[in-house]
Formats: structure tokens, C-alpha cells, sequence
């Protein structure tokens, strides 16, 4: 970490500034030049509040070095982590496709989709049963009897399930849930984050639409400082000023992810367009820049779904992906 | 609404496309062109679900011509709203300005700035007891403590208190608290938008990092929807390219949401610069483009905050804000 | 195109509007509610100026349904363009990797990138003789030297040239170039499109920073207006909030560009990332969302490279990230 | 500038590297920590191009703690500059407003707005003569014709001139223009900004749509370093994700800027926000913010306008602006 002080700040100030870093066990190290003077703190600097420094009127400015981000960082961990559920497992070279509707709409819905999926190849299931939407108008999802129906489609299917927490009063109901999803909104949303750590459950982890891949690391690492270390990173879009797309898929953030940190990502090329005839090639093109897996809408009929049809590939597309996907990975790994 | 259909849908498709739109009680106008053909949608839209159209296949593209928000509507509520505070009236020609700590830390430094802030002429006391850090490493607040002291600085000064909810499990603790702040990162927390829908007590809502203007009402629409109407909007800056100041301070926005909504706006200068000394000229800018209120940082010691002192001002300075502030009001009134 | 009208417009001026559309060969349809009138408009709307509209006192807003290009629209060309520069083609499946150094600095430089990337599959040389650079104390390219020294090395390897062209009164110096490059900063360069609109040159016309799909291809008619319809566009990045890299690849523009114009687009990944570790797996990313090309920067000696060394990669590099390219290739024809 | 080392950079290679940074003059501090190895250099790093440095393999990384520019930095010229425009002033406390139509388009048009908001007390006339358009069917302004009939205008009123220049060919024609305009989608058009640096005119100099503080610096420098060191810097809105406001004004940009250069400042809010009825309110936020001046399109009869009348205001509205304006510069100055 960096500190820069103001002009005309006095030797004595300096002085007490620097033992107060060394309190904190940080070795400093001063520059002083004609215009500037810097100070340099190595050692952990993760746990310094920089807010805090930044408020000191003798610094002009303070500049991070190395990431405020410590469990989730692979420079601490070289290894990468590999996620296991219920024996499926992601990261460390295992890929996994994880397939299904949007919300989960009825039974025979679910489990039509369900089975389609796994025959093409989806080792996990997706499907929303509590719905974030931006209109309190708009359909809100089944809620329980959706996680009800989730549940029914793994035991004919045996696929794990994946499935998105809003609330930390519905963690109850997700007793049987494998995976748990924290949607692109919450992930800033610390209290649900400090809950999800506790347990014992993989959390899949969407990035916001607007929010940093530090920023996406450091809700890592809140609930990796909870004691949960089972995250799995999930690219989905972020929001600029391009509008022909509903959001702009990051796809540099994958290999940019697997360098910083040592967990899984994947990637969910259906939010991150939002419109069907664009998943294959993101999906094709997310797995050629190294993703750990694959989020996908699939619908059995998209025209009738209840929530983002419009971004719904059918079961047919999803098989051609799924293959075509498995030749991108040969390369990938040849 | 306008929805465009895809090239060589037939008549038959068309039509009875059509007929599903007059049962949900519209007005159908169909025009047809040479290479496209156009449906307009007359009548109450805000209800419709834009996503289900979207996924038609033979739909191309919709879209909205009135705003889905509708309690939050202007059109629908010509007069501006005044939110009532315990006297404290927000909103309609009412001006308030909101002052306090980033963190309430002890009882002596609430205290302390309550009564400056008050002197100077701030009507409502904000300050934060539960904070959301990006970091889990950072200060977290006082929490059920920091309201407690809250509640002692209003005692002593007869100021409302502001302060920001961020788990809907800690309401039973808000009951006396005056006005419940939604804050940046939870402003599409769409579970915790419905509790404080429920709630009898004025909301302040603050804008999303990266939230347009149309989904911070559609957020107040959410609160409207759970039956709470005491909803005062903030704008608090937001998320661009530029890196110079922490955030970029959207003041249209003030004037876009006055014409767009009657529920009374503020503006955050200090969360949306995050430096003490663009508070001043942000604020009068904020003031001059027609705010209803300001909502400002103030620390009597903001060198040892314990958290965003950078941004945070003395209370002999917001005394001076305060002054010119109420110069810029009467030019706008004159 | 819709306009929608203000409130409170009277029959005469609404009939009046209407007339006027007509003379313009429109075919006008009006909708009329209870709280508001739209006016579709059918027939070729790329020639109307949206702003003029906009300011009319008695029009609320006006929204596009069709594309303002029409030369770049695939909906009036739907066969792929084939951009053909001395043999080597591109476009409409024929792939081609155009690959140098940042910019041209010697001719032993020049020449040894040259035979090495055309040893490992590159038809095309890229180098850079003008440079436009954010700071006027930075390296400025050979200018002229440069343009001498890539005609050598074109004469040596048989590799027709891309070169960048800043100036409309440069171009007597490129008249033997192959391909005239129009850089990111300049694609709203309306006067310098206008000029290599009159040449016979083939074009690649690079995305700016932050401009839209739709200014990109209204950049492209500007060029195919004055004549020219020998078009590549190139994806290179866009600015976003996000700060861990240089820019952010835009790749589901890719797809997107293929559905909305005919022209061939190829991707920069070195550009867009700003680091030489993450160009071959965005190089891979892109060739799997379906690019017609790529353009690498190479350089024999990154580390002493005059301009962007940090995200040139090693002919060595180049080789291996052709080879694997080439595979991805046979991925997405199979 | 802080340069920090990779892991594993040997003894040797460190010292090479600081005897290279000691022949450029520069001090060098070095700071050795478990982890990492920073170097700190202090003395004028204006000159050192930031790329080459990236690219060597010891480099992790480097940042800038000075700012790259200085002929435009406050630091080394702490009074305001003041631009004299034949007897006009604007900075240092001197504040114009600068109106006319966005194009000219006919004598008796330019004639009756400059007329007009000469009397409400602009006192320089704008008007656009070369029209940079986004698409090649708009109208294009009316050239050398319209150049004339400015000039015709300041015979008239005295008013001198201000108008955008495109193309550097175009400069002869420029000769009776007092202030050259160089637009938002020419900023970084570095061949046209060295060009006006060898004028002895004074320069309007505005920010592009995504172009940081710093680059918009970066500009002013590259005409600064070819000599001329008259220039007004101009926000005029950024591209943002808000799309309710044609782009979304940086009023922050006008504090930081007078911090970071003694230029002065100008604020456009009729491109900023692109509706008419928007102006008068961000005008008198720009000036409450601090701003030197504005400028504003005026048009006698907005609904014929060539160009942007969605933007203009009328004389009428200008009248009352400029009354408004003038009370809170009172206020500001008090």
C-alpha cells in the first residue's frame, strides 16, 4: 500500500504517522522528493480500513498494491479449489454444464426440462423458484412450492439443484438445496452473505451488473470469512452503455478470475444477452476462454415461459450446444 | 406500448396475437409496412410483463412508450407529494437538510454533531448504527448500540433520526427510529423493498451505483405496491468510467425525477464525491437544480472517523454550506 | 419510427404532422388513447433526422423501430460481404489473422515479425507509422520511415499492410498501403471517413471506445456513402467501470454485428486487454463467437517495444496461439 | 511513479533497472517486503511513457502518483489563467456566457439570436458552421457559407465568435474566427489539436463522451505543447448506462478541474442533457458549481431548427436564464 502525503506536511506528523503503521505490524518505507513525499507499507495490508487513511488531512492519496482480498486470493492458495456436490465436481479441470428454466413453472414443466438436460449432457439443474424482479408487477416465482418441485425433479433426475436465495428467513426451506444462488442484486447484500457463509452448502456467486471483479471477490471473501469456502464465481454481464445487448458480457474477467483467485468460475451467457440466438456462441466462447462451466436457460417452450423467454434457448439447442461445447473443450485441453 | 413483429408472420398469428392483447383490456392498433409491421397498445401497460412479449418468437421488439411505474406516476398525481417527519415536512416547497455522522460511534460524538448540525439549521439527524462495508474486514457499525445512541441525540435535540436497515430481521429494533434509509446496495434488495412497504414509517430510497432512473421508481413502486407512500428518492451519484472522484453526482436526475414522479428528491454530495471539499460547491449545485433536500456527512473530528472521513465535513463547515445553501434557495425561489 | 405526441395536441396540428410525413413518402398510422397519441411511421426512415423531430413542441419522444444505416444493413444485402485485398479474402468464411507490432520501429524489427508471423499462418501486417497517443510527450510513431519500412517488408514476405491513417492530408503516403486502418479515437472522425470513403482502399474501421453498435455501423455508411464498400469492422474493447483491464471485449458484438450488417468483422485482443497473457485466450474467445478475423499484436522484443510492450506477445506466442486457433476454426465449421 | 516488481526478479535485475530510471534523472527509492518489491521514483516522470514500462517482464505493475500533464497543472501555475477573447475575459473570476443557435442557417436567423442574447448579456455568439453528424444523411451544416454569415453577425453586434473546427484543412477559412471549437468526438483527434496548437487563437477545448478528467488534460496539453496556451475547457456530459438524459453531466468535473488546472472552466448544458427544458436548471447548477462560463444553444424558433432543437431555448427563456444565472454567481461571490 501506497500513501501519498500533502504538500508542507511536517517531519513530526510524518513521524507519528509512521509509528502508527508500524503498530500494525507494517514495515515503511519513505520516499521524500522535492514536490512529494511517499510512504510505502509492506506486509498485510488487507486488514487496513483505506476509507480511514484516505480521511487523514496529511495524505493527498492512498493507493492499494496488493488486493484487500485474502482467502479468496490465489496468492495465498496456488492450488485451484475444486467444489464438490454431492460428487459432482467443478474447478481444478472439471467442467460442469448446469442447465434449466428460469422459474420453475409446474411439475411436468420442471421435469421435462430436467431430463432433457441431463441426456444432453447438464450435470446440475437450475431453476428459480423465489424470482428478484425489477416490477413488483411481474411474476414473483412459485417460492416454496417451486423449491418443492426442484426437489422432486433431482429425485427422478438425480441432479443436484441450484437455486437463487433472496431472503435470509427462506435459508429453512433450502435445507435440501445443493447449490445455493446469490443473484447479480445481492451481491452486495452483506447480511445475506455473513448467513450463507455459515452454512455448510456451496454458494454460487453472480457478479452485479455493476460491480468490479474485486468487488466480486471481496463478497467472496465475506462469506469465505464466515467459514464457507465452497463458491463458485459466476460471470453474467455487466451494465455499460451499450444497449443492443441487455447487459455486456465480460468474458476477460474468466482468465482475469482464474489469475486472482483459485476458485471456480462459470459463466451464464443467457442473462448476460438476454436474447436466445446469442447463448450458443457466448456459451462456445465463454468455454474457449476457460470457464470451469456453464449456466444456461433452457425452456421447453420459451414462447410460454413465465419469466425471460426471450433469452431461453429449447431443449433441441441446448443439445447442439452441449456438443458443441465438448469440442471447444478438446482444444481447450489439447 | 409498441411491439414490432418479426418479417412473414402471418395474419392468422397476428390476429390472434391481438385478441390476447384486447383481453387484458387494450386498445389494438395494427400498422402494416412494407417490411415490418408495427402494434401499438393503448391503455393501462404498466401491468404487462415485457419479458412474456419478448418471447414470442414471432415478436422482434418491444417497447414501452408510457413508464411502468404508476403510484410513483406523476401523470397519475400532478401535486408534489410532502412527506411528513414528525412535523418535518419534505417535499412541495419544503426544503430539509439531513446531517450527521457516516457512523454513530459514541454517544459523545452523536451528540456533539446533533447539536452543531441543529444550530445550523439541519432538521433531520442521520447517522449510520448497521453499515455496509465492501470489505469484511472494515468497521461494520455499532449496530443495535449505535441506535440506542441515536435515539439519546434525538432526546437531547428533537431531531429525527435517519438511519439505514439492511436485514428486515432488525426492524423489531427500527420501531423508533423516524425514518428508515434504503441504501445504494439494496435498492433492488427487492424482499427488504416489501417489508418497509408494510411499515407505516417514511422511507429515504437512495439510487443504485448503477441503477437508471426508471428502476429507482420502479424500486419506489415496489414500497408504493406493500402500501407505504411516505417514500423520499435520493440521488447519491453514479457509476461511470471517470475515476477521479468515487462516484459521478447524476444532477439531471433531480429535475428528470421532479417531472417523472411527486414524491419530494434529495441529493447525497458527500457519498457521490467522496471528498469533504467537493461537498460544498455539489451541494449548492445540488440545491440550484432544484432539490428537495440535502443529506450531508458531517464529523466533529473526521481525521479519526471510523469511517469515510475523507468525505466527511466539520460541523463549522457544514455551518457555512448551511448559509449558502440558503442563499441559493431564495434565487431559486425568486 | 413512432412519435408519440404531447398531451393536449389539437386534430389540426396532429392532420398537419401527418401531411407532412406523407410528402416525405411515409405511410403514417395513428393510434389515439385516452392519454396518449403514437404515430407510426412505415416506409424508409433512415433519411429522417431524428432530432428534428424530437424538436417539435407538440412530439413527447420518438423512437426508431428500423436501423438509421442502410448500405451496412444485412437486411438489404443479406449475403456475408467478402472483403478482398490482393487475394487474400476475408469475410463471408474466409478467415484470415492479421498479426505485428504495435508500431513500426526498425527494418530488421519489421522484417523479423513479419517472416515469423507469416510463418505461423498470418496473411495480413499490421504496424503502426503514425501513432495517436494520449500524451503529446509519448512516442509519435516513423510517421513516413514507418510507411517505407512496412513496404519493405511487405516486398520481402509477400504480407499485404494495415497501417493506421490520423490525417486526411497523409493520405498521398498511403497509397501503396493495402488497408487503411481507421483507429478507435477517429471512428467519429466524420471528415477523415468521408476521405477514405473516396479511396478504393479496403477499410477497417476500428469500434471507439464508447460508441454503440449503431454508431459503428452509422461510422461504416458514412464511408460506404461516399463509395467505398470494402469494409472490416474490428471489435477492440469499450470502456467500462471495470479498471482490472485496459478495456472491456465486447465479444457478443460479434454475433450481433453478423445479424445486423454484412460486413466482416474481426476482433483486436490486444487492445482490448492491454496484457499479452490475456490475449490468446480472448483470441480463442473470439474465433469461438464467430470472428472473421483477428489483429495481434506481435513483437519480436516486448520488452523493448517503443509502444504497448506490455500487451504484445512473442512470435513464439503468436505460433502457438495460431495453432490453437486454427482448431477452434474447425470447432465452429464442423 | 510506483513501480512494483514481480515475485522472483533477481538483485541484478533491480539494479539495471534503477541505474535506467537514475539516467532519466529521477530519484529511486526502493521498499523490499516478503512478498513484493516496490520502486518508488520521485523528480519529473511527465516524460516517462507508462507503456514501455509495463512491458518489461519484471514489472507487475506501475502507477502514477503525479499527474502525466503539466503546462496545464495547477501545481506548477497556481494562479488562474485568464483567456482574453479581443477584450473578453472568462476565468480568474471573469464569467461569459456564450449562446447562438446550434447551426447557422440564414442571415436573418444568426442575426436575430445574436441580437437577442447580446441584450439578455451573452457576450460571445456561438454557431455551428461544420456540423460533426452521425449519420451522412443528416444535415451537415452550411460550411464556408456559414462561417460568412457569423462573421456578418459580430460586424453587427460586436459579439466576437466561437465555432467548431473539424478538419485541419479547413484552418484558412478559421482566420476571422475568434474562438475555435474543437468538439467532443474530436478530443483525442490529436492531429487537429496540434494544429490549433500553432495558432495563436484561442481554443474551446470539450471533453469527449468517455474521456476521463485526465485525458481531457492530456488534450489541453498536446495544444499547450505546440504552443498555445489559450484554451477553455468545456464539460458537456459523459456516456453513461442512464439513458433518460442524452448523456449525463459531470457538474464534479468542474471543482476537480479548477483543482487540478488553473484553465478555465465552462459548462455546456444544452448537448449535456439534449431537452430544452433542462437547461435552465443544469445552467444554474453548473454555476453554482463553480463554472467560468456557459454555454447555450439558443435558437429564435426551436420547432425549424436544422439541428438539435429538442435542445434549444428560445430567446425569451435564455432572457430568464441569464437573470437567474447572474443572482447565483451574487450568491457564489458573496
Amino acid at each position: 500500500m501506497i500513501a501519498v502525503l500533502r504538500q508542507g506536511v511536517s517531519q513530526e506528523q510524518t513521524s507519528s504517522l509512521c509509528d502508527w503503521f508500524k503498530t500494525m505490524g507494517l514495515q515503511v518505507h519513505i520516499s521524500e522528493g522535492e514536490y512529494q513525499t511517499i510512504i510505502g507499507l509492506i506486509g498485510d495490508t488487507s486488514k487496513i480500513d483505506i476509507g480511514l487513511l484516505e480521511g487523514l488531512s496529511i495524505i493527498e492519496s492512498v493507493k492499494r498494491i496488493s488486493e484487500p482480498f485474502k482467502s479468496a486470493n490465489r496468492k495465498f492458495h496456488a492450488d485451484d479449489s475444486v467444489v464438490d456436490i454431492n460428487g459432482v465436481k467443478i474447478g481444478g479441470g472439471h467442467f460442469q454444464m448446469i442447465a434449466g428454466p428460469c422459474s420453475v413453472e409446474s411439475e411436468s414443466q420442471i421435469i421435462t426440462v430436467a431430463e432433457a438436460v441431463k441426456k444432453s449432457g447438464a450435470s446440475l439443474l437450475r431453476g428459480g423458484a423465489f424470482k428478484p424482479r425489477t416490477s413488483p408487477y411481474d411474476f414473483q416465482g412459485l417460492q416454496a412450492e417451486g423449491l418443492t418441485l426442484l426437489l422432486e425433479a433431482r429425485r427422478r433426475t438425480g441432479l443436484p439443484i441450484v437455486t437463487e436465495l433472496m431472503n435470509v428467513n427462506h435459508l429453512p426451506l433450502f435445507e435440501d438445496v445443493d447449490v445455493i444462488q446469490i443473484g447479480a442484486r445481492n451481491m452486495q447484500n452483506f447480511e445475506l452473505l455473513k448467513e450463507v457463509g455459515k452454512t455448510n452448502k456451496p454458494v454460487l456467486l453472480k457478479r452485479g451488473l455493476a460491480n468490479t471483479i474485486k468487488e466480486l471477490l471481496m463478497s467472496a471473501e465475506y462469506i469465505m470469512a464466515s467459514g464457507n469456502e465452497q463458491i463458485i464465481i459466476c460471470e453474467r454481464g455487466i451494465r455499460t452503455f451499450e444497449t443492443y445487448t441487455r447487459n455486456t458480457l465480460d468474458l476477460s474477467a474468466v482468465p482475469m478470475l482464474h489469475r486472482l483467485t483459485h476458485l471456480p468460475v462459470v459463466v451464464d451467457p443467457s442473462h448476460a444477452t438476454g436474447m436466445s440466438w446469442l447463448v450458443e456462441p457466448m456459451a462456445m466462447a465463454a468455454v474457449a476462454a476457460g470457464a470451469d462451466g456453464l449456466m444456461v436457460e433452457v425452456h421447453n417452450d420459451p414462447e410460454h415461459a413465465l419469466c425471460d423467454g426471450a433469452q431461453s434457448i429449447t431443449p433441441e439447442q441446448f443439445d447442439r450446444l452441449a456438443e458443441r461445447v465438448r469440442k471447444i473443450r478438446e482444444v481447450i485441453h489439447s
